[in-house]
């Protein structure tokens, strides 16, 4: 069986392309430089195998995942992703396993311009963590306490895909699906297993937005920690949810709804603008094509969240503990 | 069985108490100032029960032992530790082993001076992943491949306790000492489980020395990587590598030799300082009663270890694949 030293040098030491990088891989510790007038923003995400992604899950999706939320959060705090570390344990020394997620984890770090700059192997159960560091301006900086009253809450892409495709992964009925039933499942585990950390959609909503989270544990749960760190509450237009057509050519609408509201891992961006920046910020979304749908406002009935029809929505998204 | 959320606030919520936090855990990202003309220093260490420490060992080492050997890393690389983050899987909601563990941890940041700022709770084999950043100049940063022919090579403090320790705990028979032996074997079991990271002889290790290694894999394979960085080889004078009283009672030369070539788990500083620059290091160490000991020096051999009867001593130390 090879050595820690070979695993690392065959499989996770790539050249750093970024700036500010002095010591890479290799020593006691990394170097970087992080750019004046920034701070360096930082985040550290565990994926286990069975709570995180199904025991079958391909390992390129797993590689390119653990860094995808990861990114999710640098962008969900406006800063902009440079670099992370990977700390791997293993069961034991699998060739095809590790040449799959060092395929997936290096396309992420191409995908998103970041830099892996240090980790550890060690021998254990499979347990993947990712420590993912970005830079922003302290200006920039899109904290979850930062949403005001009267504030339009938006969000990025569709909700629900992903908790769509965890149960399609789950279960057996994809395998029976074909044509355009079978292009909706595959277009619902792909959302499931390489979700796209918004970080083009971040470098506008960070000019505009006062809060933002990215949404990994279901729209309720998520906006519930807006609305706890700001003392606020919110109105949602459930019936302003976007949902993709996949999502909504596979399920009735209450199923998508449910999905949207308590499903996780669809990574994408929730945040509060001022309503006298609404407009500005639509238009410079659409002008380069970004997606992006007002699903309500912020009120001062704190930590409440009702629907249009003034009933009380209670957040029961995915808790590890 | 109460949530990821109260967990993070029950156990992991402490107050930043150094400078340059803006934002701590709680948001999607940590924000961080690094001091102006200083680089990021980084490092991650996981630990697995079993593999890094003795299934029985009691939670608050666990926790004190996780900070110490990242803490460790910063000394080696020359670095000031300042933040740290905690990545943390575990089977089940463990009250009593989350306070010890807690405690332990928290106890090791007081003792060190570092802010736990982020980190992520999950459900799974109990993994413990740390990952430390610190502060360092450039021109203070002691990297593995500084090492220049004719430096002299020092070690801190004593080698091999924790190998022998880990005999001990591994074994049964410290049950049966006492008096002065047991109060070696309790010696030798507190270097393994309670290690102490070399962070004051660091600050003076850095104005001093040209590359320097934290001693984590047993003195020859942690020498071999300076060896192989720096591109020289290197004379160890083992009758002058230091022992504690404690391995020495137990345990005779040759065994204790043995233990500190191969064994792992000091985490003492190695490292090599110019000849011309040994006495004021030396002065300046005994001023504040700091232990050092030179065991050798740099040579052009390259990659190659020798003792001082010019026999080939190769690195057999611990590897995790």
């Amino acid at each position: 069986m090879a050595g820690e030293f070979d695993l690392i040098a065959r499989y996770f030491n790539w050249p750093a392309q970024g700036e500010g990088v002095s010591l890479s891989v290799g020593d006691d510790a990394a170097l970087l430089s992080v750019k004046a007038q920034h701070q360096l923003a930082i985040s550290v995400d565990t994926l286990v195998s069975g709570v995180h992604f199904p025991v079958n899950t391909h390992p390129a999706d797993i590689g390119h995942k653990a860094l995808s939320v990861n990114v999710s959060d640098m962008a969900a705090m406006g800063a902009e992703p440079r670099w992370f570390t990977l700390a791997l344990t293993l069961p034991e020394y699998n060739t095809a396993w590790l040449e799959g997620f060092s395929a997936g984890l290096k396309q992420a770090a191409d995908d998103y311009g970041v830099d892996l700059i240090g980790g550890d192997t060690t021998r254990g159960s499979q347990t993947i963590t990712v420590q993912i560091m970005g830079e922003v301006t302290p200006a920039a900086a899109l904290k979850r306490s930062a949403a005001k009253l009267g504030d339009v809450i938006f969000v990025t892409g569709t909700l629900g895909d992903a908790a769509a495709g965890l149960a399609l992964a789950q279960g057996d009925s994809s395998i029976y699906a074909s044509g355009e039933k079978r292009a909706y499942h595959d277009y619902c585990i792909q959302r499931l297993n390489r979700p796209t950390a918004r970080t083009v959609e971040s470098r506008i909503i960070r000019q505009y937005a006062h809060a933002c989270i990215d949404v990994s544990d279901g729209l309720l749960q998520d906006l519930m920690h807006v609305l706890k760190a700001s003392q606020c509450g919110a109105v949602i237009n459930t019936d302003d949810i976007p949902f993709s057509e996949a999502l909504s050519s596979l399920h009735p609408p209450e199923q998508c709804l449910q999905y949207a509201l308590t499903g996780g891992d669809d990574y994408e961006l929730l945040f509060t603008v001022p309503d006298d920046q609404c407009d500005g910020f639509i238009k410079a979304m659409s002008e380069q094509q970004l997606s992006c749908q007002a699903i309500g406002y912020i009120t001062d009935d704190a930590e409440q969240i009702i629907n249009q029809y003034s009933h009380l929505l209670t957040a029961t998204g995915f808790q590890h503990f």
